[in-house]
């Protein structure tokens, strides 16, 4: 069967798209390589801005919200990885990391972003073993330790306060001399004295035995380094987009995201970018769920209309 | 003083703009014309595909939730209308229907649109005595009673079920032959018996005494008239953007909305418009908050990056 849109991934901009397609009455299906859907969602401990939200929500309770709306339309995600997507006669053909393929005319790739490596020695080896890219997660087990957080971002910036409820000592890692969040977060953390900044520093190394002991650092002035003791180690250094799955050229910007017009559009006929994937100004759960709804408008003209 | 920003309009689109402004500490004011904030969320008797509220929600609960929004966060809309907005040094000026002025670095357009006009006898007249554009509103006064709608689009098509509870007859009038909205809602109205269809029909006067009486329609084939005897009319003919108070040209499309850019700018330096007074394929409450979203960030680039 050719399905009218096959949607790669189930964060709110592939799920707002799936809850659109279902009003519109479009046969599609939703891939996500996650047991859980909601993406990034599942990430921040705690989300102040989201619209319909005014006293804010835990991630992981927007998470069942977002879930109960795929119930409620009777929408059942497909679990795996999207392994390939070529181009077929009138369409496209998605094969999954199960070994399952499907046919569509339409695409939409909402896959997200990846969490950037830092590329230091050590990085990879203690991964899970004191290395961790999501507070959320794993916070719970630095109770009372010290830990290290490497990024200086708005959302690095949120889940240190966020992890200082936790950790008893905590050293904010950022390569920059000045931090560009937002105001009221920076401030927070400037009054919070469980927090030692060391600002225009970067990571070096990460060293430990099962697990994580230490992490040295460099002051990128002095060239001089430091090698501070801890249990664990964060890292929120941005995230990067992940397309090598497409078995067809894309137009990317010079970071990597897919290029859009104002309807989803990528360069590709039939194939739309939604959310944190796409090249944009401002990545927020409110963009996602627009640019899913507008994708499923868009496709809904092109095969409809 | 001269503010960040000031915000025309306080629906979803300019209510999220207030809360990311205060999220990035700008100073701003927000203005609204009517009494009460959210705009056409206060139109539609149920929303069943807002991102948040799986189970739906009553327009009017949805508006409640955004009122929340800004009293946790302390903003305070100014209530009036927004006579002009002219340039000045190194800002704008917006001057309120109460006389009071504003100077501002940055000007966010997010008034919305005005429901279209017939343009028919008797339409200017029985306003408030019979016709009415918001179900919502007005629905319960026709308790048992038989109207018309006029309409064919979703919002008339949803709008025209609800009034179905109410109204113990229903003539929908609808200048199409058929109707393009989304399925399910098509579905609902066919096999609903209280509604009678009238396709391919126009309005052409609408007759009374204190209170409607009648509306005349017209077939487009034969051109023949037929009068039929109800106590409202209810008018969903779309909306149209109103900007005849902005005091400087902005590149607008053809059918007069404004034309921006990904990042919200219009034509106008440091003028934004976001919401449905934007030219854009899909109008809705998720594209409206993350339009209002953007705009914020794109201000905080230009004034503070």
């Amino acid at each position: 069967m050719m399905l009218d849109t096959f949607i790669v991934g189930a964060g709110p901009a592939g799920i707002t798209a799936a809850v659109y397609a279902k009003r519109y009455n479009l046969t599609f299906e939703m891939l996500e390589k996650e047991s859980i859907v909601g993406g990034k969602v599942n990430y921040p401990h705690w989300i102040e801005n989201f619209i319909g939200y005014p006293d804010g929500i835990k991630g992981s309770s927007l998470v069942k919200v977002l879930e109960r709306h795929l119930h409620v339309l009777g929408i059942q995600p497909i679990q795996g990885l999207c392994e390939k997507i070529t181009e077929i006669q009138n369409g496209y053909e998605v094969t999954t990391s199960k070994g399952d393929t499907y046919q569509s005319k339409t695409i939409i790739i909402a896959t997200g972003t990846v969490s950037k490596k830092l590329g230091i020695p050590g990085e990879e080896a203690f991964i899970g073993k004191g290395i961790s890219t999501c507070a959320t997660c794993d916070a719970p087990f630095f109770k009372n330790k010290t830990i290290a957080v490497v990024g200086g971002g708005d959302s690095a910036l949120a889940e240190t306060n966020y992890l200082s409820e936790f950790a008893s000592k905590i050293y904010l890692i950022h390569r920059r001399e000045e931090f560009r969040g937002v105001p009221s977060l920076v401030k927070a953390l400037e009054e919070n004295s469980s927090i030692q900044l060391y600002k225009g520093y970067l990571p070096v190394s990460i060293q430990g035995d099962q697990f994580v002991q230490s992490i040295t650092i460099q002051n990128k002035q002095t060239n001089q380094q430091e090698t501070l003791v801890v249990n664990g180690v964060f890292i929120f250094s941005g995230y990067t987009p992940k397309t090598d799955f497409i078995a067809f050229p894309l137009a990317l910007d010079d970071q990597g995201f897919i290029k859009t017009d104002a309807e989803m559009k990528t360069s590709q006929p039939r194939v739309y970018a939604v959310g944190d994937i796409q090249s944009k100004a401002l990545r927020q759960i409110v963009t996602a769920t627009s640019d899913g709804a507008i994708a499923i408008h868009s496709i809904r003209n092109l095969l409809y209309a």
